[in-house]
């Protein structure tokens, strides 16, 4: 069956189960949701009537242990902690330890820290992956097919929506904390390894059953304010260190000093001041790679930002350029330190970010958003998730969520990239629909998306010169050649799920390259 | 069937049906459900997908309307505003002028403000009722039978348990705040009717199917970090006035200057001081009336308060004799002024603060609670709801909430008022039960229960002179005669609920006094 972006479904996706019943449909469209309504789900929650001295357990093994955890169950991380992340495979290594097979993990995101779950999926111990991003070795095992069961790969309010509406069922939720009192209490600041923020872990500890905090630092009672709910946690465990400090906050974000990505950021921004809601205190998004972050410095008026934060952002805050930081990741040690002192700089929950199905998330108040692409295809369809070679190594994140919630979504991408076309006939997956992308910045020359009529008339008016996408794929074609199409055997490995929960595309297994 | 504080359920009461379909058993005993489980509910949420300007109507009524409020269904209040409210008595017009009946009304607490519900309770437009505090007219009607089912009191953390577990399902939380952006992320401090913090609207805003959040004023997007988050909001109403702000905020409560509350509290304070819980970093939570209040002048070493908050409390943290202050409802002005400037002083949620059913809140870690009583009998049983007419006039509040959650629970207060017995051998009333109750300080002596041998010893040891209860109640007495029986016709007209879900006891129709 084919989806409104004209990918083929399989049956076999379509017949995945989902914990609460729902039945998987073909994407139909931007909005199809909209309007509609959900039964959110419900933990199974202990009843903590009497007082306890504390929650504290020894070992994670204990916290495993103590938590019923057994064969079939679902367990889950949040990726804050990013490259420098141990608290996936402290865990990962417990549960396999205790003989627990039949595992389902659910992450907000994973990535190349967690190249050791790659062999518990090819042990067959890890049987179910459904994350965001997916890289490194684990990318490829699934790839290649030796995961069980299709992975399902979501954007970051997609996740939310999942668990909210029980699509997924979370036994237990592993948190890791920078710092969290005997009670659970925890917070992203202070300790050895700051992130900023819990944000993406705030619906684990809310829609799990069970809840472990596992930090390396014991605060006293109360932790307060808390970004995890000590009346949502379980237990906490103290281990001697839940990441790489270095790899969690990463040195300062820096300004793009390349010239064609400064020259695409200052078409883009020239394309967002023709627009009609660039006004003072206009709602802002950008990427935290090269030139969509460098758009900000061509931009002058006040905004607001949200979604994942760098130095760069609180810097132009402290300029007066921007008003608040409303904040769901920090990717530098100057983010982090910011959100430290700034009384303008908040943290959010991953559902007041981006989640689809609440009454309103922060990307639905977005002006413009500013994104990168590995592909771009005519149809304006992206790819943030299949490299060129068809192995999964990338994630939606947010970008499908921003996508569709700005006014004005603008994809700014080089046309080519070393010898491969980034404006193609057609995307290897389909991961953000066209019909959610509004421009594309290239570094020869700017498309817009024909539905968007009144941005080709803001555009027109401007004097701002654009162009039909296919032109530029034909320019990409004649400058590094067409690809040739990838090799795919049958099997499913991974569904591409929108963030409504309907399915945008499919990724099948790699077939052995045949010369 | 008798209860665990022998007072008899009527099958009338225990056939009171519950939305979940959960049924109602007599009260078992203290942490009768202590390691159980419960599975939460969850509302039912529209999908706000797409961009949406705004969420503001332009009055009570529209929303009302917007909500899809019809015949039956149950409506939902706080009581940030005390006795300055406006918004139940406005959006309760609206209903009944639109010609909605059967509704059921599940307020956190209501009061005096309200007198003009008895009059739709009397035309049968208001059903049934549900709330901690009822008083005024509203007590009268129901005391006299006019209310069509028994009004079901709760204690603050029952009440949340009951919205979690589905006990109640809320179909429209209507939430007055003093300021909100247009999305509905709203906030207790600013504007025109301050309030200091609106934990008790948290749970509303979750577990309503409509949540719709109502100000005087409107405050630019976004109004971070909020206390009732836009992702949960429907509609946002500006009106002119949300209340009286003379009457939400009073003047600072004042330290009493009777010198028998003033012995009262010193004894108190010894009681505590010879507890093992009496260190460095103990926590503490006193009621806001004169004697539990004074406890705190006579209590040096540096602890933690939470619960209700007075401004002469945020004055002994200004002196170091406090920490952190966690905070559930403001209850004066200073108070609501140093919520707004120092940063030791947080706001937490109805559930944090009380909620059994939880991971375990804040009473749970409670050392010492100093409560206030208006009878005491000789099993330690607590009233604080009905009056020595047996009509409805207090509020349980957080009384058993902190009551079992404390180590050391201590209710103080005179043997007599005016020509009443407080010490008396039966309460009119349970509402908090003599399981949970641990010393009892008069101005005649002091009692502890006998189930506490590890209290007595304590102040045996410290040399702590203490006597039966029984000795207090026979004082009582021969001071002031024993109190004639009450008389009540057979029909239940509230169920006062324990904490946990069970009944502890009812309320039944006054009888016409005979002659």
């Amino acid at each position: 069956m084919k989806n409104a972006v004209g990918r083929e479904i399989p049956a076999e996706a379509l017949a995945v189960e989902l914990k609460n019943g729902r039945k998987y449909e073909p994407y139909q469209g931007k909005g199809y949701r909209d309007g509609k309504y959900i039964k959110k789900a419900g933990p199974t929650t202990k009843i903590y009537e009497n007082p306890k001295e504390s929650k504290l357990l020894p070992s994670i093994r204990e916290a495993v242990i103590a938590c019923g955890l057994k064969d079939g169950m679902t367990v889950s991380f949040h990726h804050h902690f990013r490259d420098g992340d141990y608290i996936v495979n402290m865990v990962m290594k417990e549960i396999v330890d205790l003989g627990i097979k039949d595992i389902t993990i659910a992450a907000s995101s994973l990535g190349s820290a967690h190249d050791p779950i790659a062999d518990y999926i090819e042990q067959g111990i890890v049987t179910g992956i459904q994350t965001s991003g997916i890289r490194g070795r684990m990318g490829d095992v699934v790839s290649h097919g030796k995961l069980k069961t299709p992975a399902i790969l979501r954007s970051h309010g997609g996740r939310v929506r999942a668990v909210e509406e029980g699509d997924v069922h979370i036994d237990v939720a592993f948190i890791g904390a920078p710092t969290s009192d005997e009670y659970g209490n925890a917070r992203a600041l202070g300790g050895k390894g700051d992130c900023g923020v819990l944000s993406y872990a705030v619906p684990d500890s809310e829609y799990a059953d069970k809840v472990v905090v596992i930090t390396d630092t014991l605060v006293p009672y109360p932790n307060f304010p808390p970004s995890i709910h000590g009346v949502n946690v379980d237990y906490v465990v103290k281990v001697d260190e839940i990441g790489n400090p270095k790899k969690i906050a990463s040195a300062a974000a820096r300004m793009t000093q390349n010239p064609r990505d400064l020259m695409m950021a200052e078409n883009t921004a020239k394309v967002i001041a023709a627009c009609p809601w660039f006004k003072e205190g206009f709602s802002f998004q950008t990427g935290a790679g090269g030139p969509s972050l460098a758009v900000n410095r061509f931009l002058e008026p006040f905004m607001d930002e949200i979604g994942g934060i760098t130095g760069p952002i609180c810097e132009l805050q402290r300029k007066g350029l921007v008003g608040k930081i409303i904040d769901v990741q920090d990717f530098d040690v100057a983010a982090i330190e910011d959100i430290r002192t700034n009384p303008n700089h908040f943290e959010m929950t991953a559902s007041e970010y981006a989640n689809p199905a609440n009454k309103g998330a922060f990307v639905n108040k977005l002006d413009f958003v500013v994104l990168a692409a590995l592909e771009v295809d005519i149809d304006f369809n992206v790819n943030v998730i299949t490299g060129s070679d068809g192995v999964l190594r990338g994630a939606p994140g947010g970008h499908p969520d921003t996508a569709e919630g700005a006014k004005c979504c603008i994809i700014v991408t080089p046309l080519t990239r070393g010898r491969m076309a980034t404006i193609c006939e057609k995307v290897v997956t389909v991961t953000t629909p066209g019909d959610c992308v509004d421009v594309l910045v290239t570094d020869y020359g700017t498309a817009v998306n024909p539905a968007r009529k009144d941005i080709i008339a803001a555009l027109d008016a401007a004097g701002i010169k654009h162009v039909p996408i296919k032109e530029l794929q034909e320019k990409a074609y004649s400058l590094v050649g067409r690809p040739d199409d990838l090799q795919w055997e049958d099997k499913v490995v991974a569904i591409l799920e929108a963030r409504d929960g309907t399915i945008l595309d499919v990724v099948k297994k790699i077939k052995p390259y045949q010369i």
